[in-house]
């Protein structure tokens, strides 16, 4: 997979990308990147990106020149048609499903504006999806690229051994994960459930279950809704309710 | 404010921290950071971070002991209470609100795994906080860290200058953003609407409004429930339903 990102800051990029999991996946080829300033596309002698908008206001809006130049010189000599994908509070909100689709393109372009506006030519005419990656305010888009990176990279073919891809999936199985502990049994007190060190493989499968069930009703209960839950399951539910 | 984060791969998080307006709230002294490999608080001979889990199953679990050492090492000599923050796909989901809570901070403690579990005893008794980012499978905690001290650090007083501040802030004024033009008026064909240059400001504040309401009746309509419509604003939005 190819991934091109527009940013102004590329420098915020590069070891985000070069570690752990990421740094892997280039090395078994996996996938390459490139990190393009789309300030060196600017055709105005002061390499502005942006300018003031137009009806008035406060903040600057990125121009369209810099950043339609830069995404066709990223993708000209491509076979594969790109998904560009837009970094902005105003897009789709970001999730695991998202990542799978992302996951099958062959090329991603991503741009990454910086606390200005984008030209809403951009928006209709440049890119093909809009994605946020929650509800909150950041200073630009490029934290939200490495998370759209860090997320479909990991999906991508023999990406992930064994080791790294078991645990924390919870959008998987449609649960949150249950409870894990780990040695000393017994550290400064705090003790691990003795059903863990019982040996007993169906109670403990159980437990974790029941668990993962409980967890999710506190937490997350929209998640319930979409989840398959047997005869069972609900009798733990409705045990752990009536106890509550 | 005083932002510790324990991660095992802090060369992931320094050149961020060190761009832009984050750079900028160091200079201004707003806040410090401190990046603790919390590989240097294990006791034993490999320094080994993390164990096989009780009860058995794929993946490995985050120990106690290093963790609790570590952050017992950044919180002992402070007088402020710590927020101790734990990244975790289980945790509750990161808004806009909850970085205004924590900018009311003078000391976080953030915890970042990596594709581990953690010890549910970490959960029990040392954290304040579980987050997560969104609903999404990340190879590690650091892009949430990022994104919690990135979203966090902006709120505080005087760190953001008028230009960095005023757009974008969608969730905010609780509508997502109408859209924004910069010249050139005719980009390759592409126009800015007329009304934005037609001078007459309160057609441009009517314009603008109304366009803020439909892309977010189109994309959040989620936002409208919570948003407190006037009499026009309805109008405007039954045209809309309207037309569509």
């Amino acid at each position: 997979m190819q991934i091109d990102i527009l940013t102004l800051f590329p420098e915020m990029i590069e070891s985000v990308f070069n570690t752990s999991i990421l740094k892997k996946a280039q090395e078994k080829e996996k996938f390459h990147y490139n990190l393009i300033n789309f300030r060196d596309y600017t055709e105005n002698k002061h390499n502005k990106v942006d300018d003031y908008p137009y009806g008035g206001g406060a903040g600057m809006v990125l121009s369209p020149q810099p950043i339609f130049d830069a995404v066709e010189a990223a993708t000209k000599d491509k076979v594969a048609k790109p998904r560009v994908v837009l970094m902005c509070p105003q897009g789709e909100r970001y999730t695991q499903k998202k990542a799978e689709e992302l996951a099958k393109e062959e090329h991603l372009v991503i741009i990454c504006g910086h606390y200005e506006g984008y030209d809403e030519r951009i928006r209709e005419h440049l890119v093909t999806d809009e994605i946020s990656i929650g509800d909150y305010i950041l200073t630009g888009g490029e934290l939200g690229a490495m998370v759209v990176v860090d997320s479909v990279v990991r999906l991508l073919p023999d990406v992930l051994g064994n080791q790294e891809s078991a645990p924390q999936d919870s959008y998987s199985t449609g649960l949150l994960e249950h409870p894990h502990y780990t040695r000393p049994a017994d550290f400064r007190g705090m003790k691990v459930p003795e059903v863990l060190t019982s040996g007993d493989h169906a109670k403990i499968e159980a437990w974790r279950k029941a668990e993962s069930l409980k967890r999710t009703y506190e937490r997350r209960k929209d998640l319930l809704e979409n989840y398959p839950l047997t005869e069972e399951d609900k009798k733990i539910l409705e045990n752990f309710k009536n106890r509550t």
